[in-house]
């Protein structure tokens, strides 16, 4: 089968491998569609982030979407022919953090496409996929393989919701509309979110940020008073999701945040310099959100019943022959989001 | 009636003021005991902190006990002769927050000894003090003034508690033993934290530190790896009280929290860089803590019936003739914790 | 100007009253549609409810919208002409409860149409209403009053769902589909709850129970097998909302709870016996939730901007001069949910 | 190995026993004290309770302490010689309750001494004991072998304390001073709750509730008056522990609790009717509290460290020759608390 290998820094290749086989509990997924990460894009454009650097070559991706073509034969959650988005987590369900509920910090855990273990783990972009059954949730709904694609960084987004306490009645401003700030928004609008708005720097995330859902996007590049206005009474949001990893990003936004609002920070991106008396004062509370775990089953139901729709996301596809031309398509934020491949 | 005046950096004077009459809901206390804080440090040693500078001359302090010598005709609250703590928080409750049960968040707030406004506010070093009813919290137990007058700051240590969420078998870790991060140590301590272990990078603090309740002391000038051996598994503590505002403290602490672990920021002190990636993965929450405001009157109650003794902080009193010696004294860490004014 | 006044059970009569001149901070409303509640009913059937007893003859009402017909010198909230809803609730601001942020347990309530005091606070169904300015939400919405006088009960389903805890990916049980229950699901579908069943025992209301947003109901009456089917596994639902005040209704929804689940009690009627072990055992948490108070404003956001459409609940309006006919209706549970009064 | 085995009501014998052998991970456990709880005195009494009814000869018992007298090649949490508590819970650490940090909440738990499941779970009173390493929780301490052996108890009360939410200045009142009523009580206090009210009808238990730390005790029976004292401006407690079981007491404590205040409920025994109006109107909140987890390493350590000092609970101790005559002790409420039997 072909998979999509990185070599090092804008050395992609389109390479042969093998299958493999099932052990117990395993099924073989056909590949129909992988969307391009952020993370992918680091390793194509800079063979790595921060300490994790591309050590061997590697497979890359893990938003992917497919049909179940073979199963072992102890395997009872799905069937052959089943239409399926995979989980890219493999959690150990076994150490102190997986049974403290809390899978995505499990100390053994197996994340497609990740360079940070030696030997490194291999991704998802590939024609076809041996994974556990566990991984896999299917759909009866006639969605496109693509939008189900869109499952795991939309889990993302769900996961940053499910970390930001209450909800009813909650006013967001979003920092950063990339493809994670973006789906952040499908899913506070679609959790009732009373109010969203959504900062960017360039045009076009604003554009698509609007279209799922954001009530007012404002280019704090070009219009930076239109976000202070928000500070007026010590601040105006309940609730900021940092998606920029910017520092100036999250500086500006501090000062529009309420007496002990709540920011989640989805944006990575190295150190950030945070104003701690600000944070003191106002007894603001900034919180991680990594990943997602049980969200994943939830983004394939929301997805698959049509409750959202992140089509406004999904901004080209290319063959699996022109998946270098797919990565350069990614790199330019003004007119893509995601990017996906089709295999 | 005398009282504590900073003029300028290093420009404190003992000077004559009028005691001013009472209007209705007031109370006049006759000042016996008088605590110096790190703002008041900060004025004496400064003339100020950040954008805050002193503009004219101001009263010092914050921290005070004594008797009420005459109350208004309508007050019922407390009587002549009653030994009270002075909470200096003079909130609208009109306000927002006020009424959204944060009066620490307060647009109008008038806090004792602040040149943030202009004209100043004026502070509670004084013999005389007139003030509102509400901010008296009687006490008919035996317990010194000098320890009653410890209820200010120990309300820093509770509020910051109360911030934490689950206390029941957490560990914490406290960074920075000065005198809000020892009194927060007793305040754990009261609640049954099940494991205290303090860093800071003086003996004097730490010795005090351990007197109050730590389990266990780490130097980290000294012996950094104590700390480092934490960081296994992910890390060790539920909970870090961040007392020191010092960037190095901060960051060294991370790699001993917990995913999900809390961290309640009470260290001021300008900008801090934090790793962002660490936040995220971790999923850690940073979180501000503020001043007090129903904790008040539980840091008097904790004082008076002697559940707490907070006398390990208390480490040296001066008359008021000599509050210049008290407050050069106070900036002697190794030997000097919570400094006093008798008045 | 006419008003609705109950007497005693059945004897509701079209009465005419003086309006009544504005203090400072008040405002005059024409008042448009008036929905019919609960409370109102057992007034008109039974001459009260409980201990609370009609004493002297009462105004009924307190679901009202209309149009700013008069301010107050000092009124800068809203203005001559507006459209506006008109929260019934007035707290006093003062007392602890309203300090803490609870004012819905203000100690010194006033809600329109209770015959709790003596004398009984007089209702809103009149044709002009003096009221506070800070009761009324404008909106600049085409909306209709009808739809806009609904703000007032979907403000109770706003606020058990702010009492749920988290929202994500959670699976809602209703039992008991009146107008409470309705708009209830209808608060729960717009906050983006996963699943929401819904239970009664008659047809018509469950017919708009689909209709407004639940997946699925069922008629316990006549096939309890079906919810009894969710039991397996210790449960199915992280969520109740009991709306019946039935104890049949809570006791077989407790079998099909997950552990931990959370009932929010919105139906009141009486004592309810409970199964103490079923509820320690799951370490289930039932919790009440009591009107609303800043849901108020985010109901008359959402009606007006439609992101909820309440239609499916208002099943028939009648003139002021038909009154009594429109009692009469809201006593036919099969063919009406929520019935108003045209003024 | 002689065994404590019930037959029926009043039929409980000492019988020999085979010991077992150990498989991997489990150890052998010279068994030496071992506190009766209330289920075991359902059993003796009554032969069971609710549907839960002996159906074959049962090993009662699960709250023992011991010393290790062997371990299976694998172990290494624990070696031959240690002092250990044993937890008698042992989840199965692989169903969907165990894999989100709900042990307690098992689909699979086998918990000594039930007579639930058929065969019977066989309890821990007997002289030797093989269990799961993972189960042992051992100590350096010199602390006696009755007093570890309340770890398991006293995990309860600490279980009911982390269901609580915030703790920093509640008021709390527990109804009912039974074993766990009091142990309750000893947690709270551990973890710096302001203020403890308890209530009983029997002098014998409010004294040794007061000795282990209540501010203050009512005889419900001889003085209900001095409890409706605290129903003042809608009550005053923010926390009640609920340990009889019984509707009386539950009804009563309701009326002095404030609004949203948190009601944990351990006492089992049927039904209660309460009143839902007054759980709807004042927004309380009842939750379950069943059994425990992790608290049970947090009880050995706060016992073996003399945190916590629980001697007032343990009233007698019986040689394991007399068996029947502790259980006839455990009867009685005025004279005993916590009875023991030494191996």
């Amino acid at each position: 089968m072909k998979t999509v290998v990185i070599h090092g820094p804008r050395d992609l290749r389109i390479e042969e491998r093998g299958v493999g086989s099932l052990a117990a509990g395993e099924v073989l997924v056909d590949v129909r569609s992988g969307g391009i990460c952020g993370s992918d894009m680091h390793y194509y454009n800079h063979g790595g982030f921060g300490a994790v650097r591309l050590k061997e070559p590697m497979i890359l991706g893990h938003e992917v979407s497919g049909v179940i073509a073979a199963v072992a034969a102890d395997v009872t959650k799905v069937k052959v022919g089943d239409k399926v988005a995979v989980n890219p987590s493999r959690p150990c369900r076994r150490c102190q953090y997986c049974l403290e509920g809390l899978p995505n910090q499990c100390l053994n855990m197996r994340f497609y496409g990740s360079a940070m273990p030696m030997p490194h783990i291999q991704g998802a972009f590939r024609q076809q996929l041996v994974c556990d059954a566990i991984q896999c949730e299917a759909t009866t709904s006639d969605i496109d393989f693509g939008l189900l694609a869109m499952a795991e960084p939309f889990s993302v987004g769900l996961h940053a919701t499910s970390r930001l306490g209450p909800l009813v009645g909650r006013r967001a401003l979003i920092t950063g509309c990339g493809p994670i700030g973006t789906l952040a928004i499908a899913a506070l609008r679609h959790h009732g979110i009373a109010e969203i708005v959504a900062t960017d720097v360039i045009g076009g995330p604003l554009a698509r940020a609007r279209k799922i859902g954001a009530d007012r996007t404002i280019n704090v590049a070009e219009t930076p008073d239109e976000l202070a206005a928000y500070s007026a009474n010590k601040g105006y949001f309940d609730v900021l999701i940092e998606c920029s990893g910017n520092e100036k990003a999250l500086r500006s936004a501090l000062d529009c945040l309420r007496p002990r609002a709540t920011i989640v920070q989805l944006g990575l991106g190295g150190d950030i310099s945070i104003p701690v008396n600000v944070l003191v004062a106002k007894e603001l509370s900034m919180i991680g959100s990594f990943r997602f775990h049980p969200e994943f089953a939830l983004a394939v139901k929301l997805i698959s019943e049509r409750r959202v729709d992140l089509s406004p996301v999904l901004t080209a596809t290319y063959p699996l022959s022109d998946a270098v031309a797919a990565f350069d398509a990614a790199n330019d934020r003004q007119h893509n989001m995601k990017v996906q491949i089709a295999f």
